[in-house]
């Protein structure tokens, strides 16, 4: 089966199907040619993901295909944006129908719940790669930033954080758990993280500053503090509220509040949103996660101290030690 | 050197400086947040670039990073638009700052003269892998798209044909060439293509159907015909003409014409437009390319019979055996 055939049958019919009308030309031509809003600012972010290195050789291709777009997804959720499509680069070791079928209908089953179809790219041989590029649209200055985060305002995380690391830990081995469904559950956190372009959508003109949690909360915030020049006190018993099926398991009852603290800090491949929010939202906000069905938790709050304070429940500072995740480190299993 | 400090010295301080007024939010945020013009439609390509498949491993890191925005700058320049910016997702097997500091320059010269900026991406590590995402813009509906062509209309190409391929195979060591400056010239064909912006954007309006030719004019003007719905007769004296340093030259003066026009249908990287064009233009495109110093070059015309002729000085029809180049082929040296 050559190049060509390849992708038409695993990428290129299935997404025809699921063109929205603001692709005027899709796949096939040397460019994609779409149709954004009337006077729409475009969004744009690109990820990239190695085995061995983002993901394991033998992870479930179809979780596979969705975190792919999840990942970049969820940058366009943190802007508050609409998707518009993506284009998919990847580079394939050898063409293998076992594993294109089921990794291509994970990556388009979330092409179609979000309406972000898929609009071009390229395939070729080479070390398994996927380089996504996302595009989504805005009304004119409505995008949320990273660096308008004002003293005094609060600080929110969508859904359960730490969980995608518990996660992580058990497949490398680095942690015990043989509670099954929790087990099941942590795997499936680190493997199909949800993108909140429900939630993003409706923090325009709510959040003051946002972005999407990737390399953990403790380095993440840390740059969402340096954008809009302040500090913050995160509370750490709240943050732990959020996963109250990891923290509140037997299976993390041995650990202290301040090592599930630093644990959840650290965290990597969360892909919820950190946002901040001015005071008077808190009971918009609260209704909004009831109604879109999502956490959204008051972790802390902006200072103006330019550092960030973590306390535990006792009131007390406690003291992270472990770094947020980096991409040059291995991530081979133990 | 962290991931962090490495985009940032080579990528983001250097494109900072080249940001146009376009970009409202560029490199830093969750996404780039770019302008487009009032009601203008968005073109989008996307190409990945793998080591040891698209270029050696000894290639020189200047013009690789000129190239691999070239090649996707091409596909915006077949299709008549104005480059708004683009993406770059580079997986590294190393920090290699004397191979970082070349290819980061000769991307941003190109981006710089191409008035368009780099505004986000993705670093990781691993097999050196280059892709890009480029965006451009173009007024609604003007887009050149490959399936315009119309029976009884000229096809012409830009540049010369052919001279990458041999650039290739002197790389290759398939043939040898002991003149120093056409092999130079040849070498420089293959790894420092030159988009063809400015011609694309005065095709607006005047070109039936374009594509840039990546994988040989014989595969390509396959894919436009497809499109298009219509054949072609190609002079192949004429396309020969469009290079002459590479076939007037004693270095090839043992082939018969017949194995010239056949290497010059099936070379790859090329980089060049092909498109089509009413008859009444001819005036118009020759003057076109005189004024902006690039051969335009008429090949052939579009026929209504679905195949494709190509006739030598004599008028008899060739007959061309070689393949188009197909990237899962091995592109290792010989």
């Amino acid at each position: 089966m050559g190049e060509f055939d390849l992708i038409d049958r695993f990428f290129t019919q299935p997404a025809k199907a699921l063109y929205t009308p603001a692709v005027h030309v899709g796949i096939g031509d040397d460019c994609a040619v779409l149709q954004p809003a009337p006077n729409a600012q475009l969004l744009v972010s690109s990820d990239m993901m190695v085995e061995g290195r983002h993901f394991f050789a033998d992870t479930d291709p179809y979780r596979l295909g969705h975190k792919a777009l999840a990942t970049n997804l969820s940058d366009l959720a943190a802007c508050g944006a609409t998707p518009l499509g993506f284009t998919l680069a990847l580079a394939l070791p050898k063409v293998d129908e076992s594993w294109l079928d089921p990794f291509s209908k994970g990556m388009l089953a979330l092409a179609q719940h979000s309406a972000c179809p898929l609009v071009g790219g390229d395939t070729t041989s080479g070390p398994l790669t996927i380089s996504i590029t996302v595009f989504g649209q805005i009304p004119q200055d409505q995008a949320l930033l990273r660096s308008g985060a004002k003293v005094g305002h609060d600080i929110y995380v969508t859904g359960a954080i730490g969980e995608a690391r518990a996660g992580l830990h058990l497949l490398e081995k680095r942690w015990e758990c043989n509670n099954k469904p929790l087990r099941d559950h942590l795997i499936r956190r680190l493997e199909a993280p949800t993108p909140r372009l429900a939630i993003g959508h409706h923090l325009r003109g709510v959040a003051s500053s946002a972005m999407d949690l990737s390399d953990g909360l403790r380095g993440d915030l840390g740059h969402l503090l340096k954008a809009s020049q302040v500090g913050a006190r995160i509370n750490g018993n709240a943050l732990l509220s959020t996963a109250p099926r990891l923290w509140m398991s037997a299976e993390t009852s041995a650990w202290t509040e301040t090592q599930k603290i630093a644990f959840a800090m650290a965290g990597g491949d969360d892909y919820e949103l950190l946002f901040t929010a001015h005071p008077g939202f808190r009971a918009y906000l609260t209704e909004l996660g009831q109604e879109l069905g999502v956490g959204i938790t008051r972790i802390g709050e902006v200072l103006a101290s330019l550092d960030m304070k973590v306390v535990d429940t006792a009131g007390q500072i406690c003291t992270l030690e472990t770094a947020s995740f980096d991409h040059f480190k291995s991530c081979s299993r133990a």
